[in-house]
């Protein structure tokens, strides 16, 4: 499906053959914190379903300049044009890109995790910010009042807002995306066109990050979301990322992450 | 600047001239609440700049077909594939394009309001997705637990993030964006490239916000962020933002949108 009026207007970062070839020799430096899943996981699972070869620095030895010291001293280098916000980020040859969605637009592009249409890759960036809005707010329903405190310092208020975003929120968003599953002209196998995307990945791992936190809430969410679960079984069997998921890079979920279980707000 | 092992990659939605010419004529359907800038002003300030011709929809009549209650129609469509979770949206040719920057990402290209270099591109958006972090922040500094809620509903815990908010992470914000600049290898009159581009104009949108909302805690900001400030300065005197910003398609900050005025949070 074209944009009107933009027929001519290539497919951004499409790559001929020999630039696949580039890419195939080309290594990823990712940096984000190295024991949580964090919004890092939505880079890690593209990686591992593009079986691109990647570092993840800060997770590896600071005796051989890794680890988090590596990733503060970039963040902490006031001079780079290119400096980001905070992780994660990825180091291509020397550039550094950030922003979760942001890195996932290029990935997407150069590893065949995005649609070849432009519409369809504006749209599946467009379902990542989605993802992303809905990511920030399963932070902030354990941390509604600031990063800078403890859980145990808003727990009166996390209780509020996390029965907000169990009940209404989360309905609302995953409401939204059985329906652009519905939808999706090309199969409801997919969010967006024939075959998997980087949304694909990504609305697997809020799936799973919200039945961590949520296992009352999201009880029965197959007969409610019949399309988004089914989503979720397949990407959890795809090859690759069954292999990551069972390996040791997959971090398991924890109580300092994004994603947190605490009964509490559970119930 | 090139990404490594990108170098022949096509700059996305690049225009030819005979493409502009096309541009020209379309008509931009802007989908957006009508009595608040929120997060529809970035678009709008794009189009302005763009000079670009569009109808904002929900601010027309009903008689005539336009309204709320068109916008609404669009957002309960459950068929549309193109469905957009929620507005700002914008109809290009009746295919739908939503999320503040991925609108931004799109006419940034078509209207000469983003750079010609690629990996400037993915810089511009990074620093557009980080904006949108700010404003979500800004809003949640008066709406902590939740939208479905009045902020009378919420006074007590908005008094507590807004005092994190308008302290450490404004200021970690608006640090950041000073040091963009500054790092800016093409000038510090821009956050990217040499010209203008759509983040310039969400910066100067940023800030007008946060003057608006904490008079008393962004007092001095010129002293503390000079770059940050004279764009703000530079951007509200370009001519056809000074134009649209006197004309009453500007609408006035007030305590319906996402920057609000209230003494307490400021204090």
């Amino acid at each position: 499906m074209q944009l009107s009026g933009a027929q001519h207007i290539p497919v951004w970062l499409e790559l001929t053959n020999e630039e696949s070839k580039l890419s195939e020799r080309a290594k990823y430096l990712l940096y984000y914190w190295p024991t949580i899943q964090g919004r890092g996981e939505f880079v890690r699972l593209a990686l591992e379903e593009a079986d691109a070869p990647y570092v993840d620095v800060a997770r590896g030895d600071e005796a051989a300049g890794q680890g988090v010291p590596a990733m503060l001293a970039i963040l902490r280098d006031g001079a780079r044009p290119d400096a980001p916000f905070a992780p994660p980020f990825l180091d291509v040859g020397g550039r550094l890109i950030a922003q979760t969605a942001n890195i996932l637009l290029y990935l997407g592009s150069r590893h065949g995790l995005a649609p070849d249409d432009e519409a369809d890759r504006l749209f599946a960036h467009q379902l990542q910010l989605t993802i992303a809005d809905l990511v920030t707010e399963a932070h902030d329903s354990h941390h509604p009042i600031g990063s800078d405190l403890y859980y145990e310092d808003q727990k009166r208020e996390a209780a509020r807002r996390a029965k907000s975003f169990r009940g209404a929120r989360t309905d609302k968003f995953l409401n939204y995306f059985e329906r652009v599953l519905a939808a999706n002209p090309q199969g409801s196998e997919h969010l967006v066109g024939r075959s998997t995307s980087y949304v694909d990945l990504s609305l697997f791992q809020v799936v799973e990050g919200l039945v961590y936190s949520f296992p009352r809430a999201m009880k029965g969410a197959g007969d409610r979301w019949p399309r988004v679960i089914a989503l979720r079984e397949r990407v959890a069997g795809r090859a690759r990322i069954a292999r990551y998921l069972a390996s040791e890079r997959r971090i398991p979920f924890n109580n300092d992450g994004i994603f947190r279980r605490y009964r509490e707000l559970d119930d």
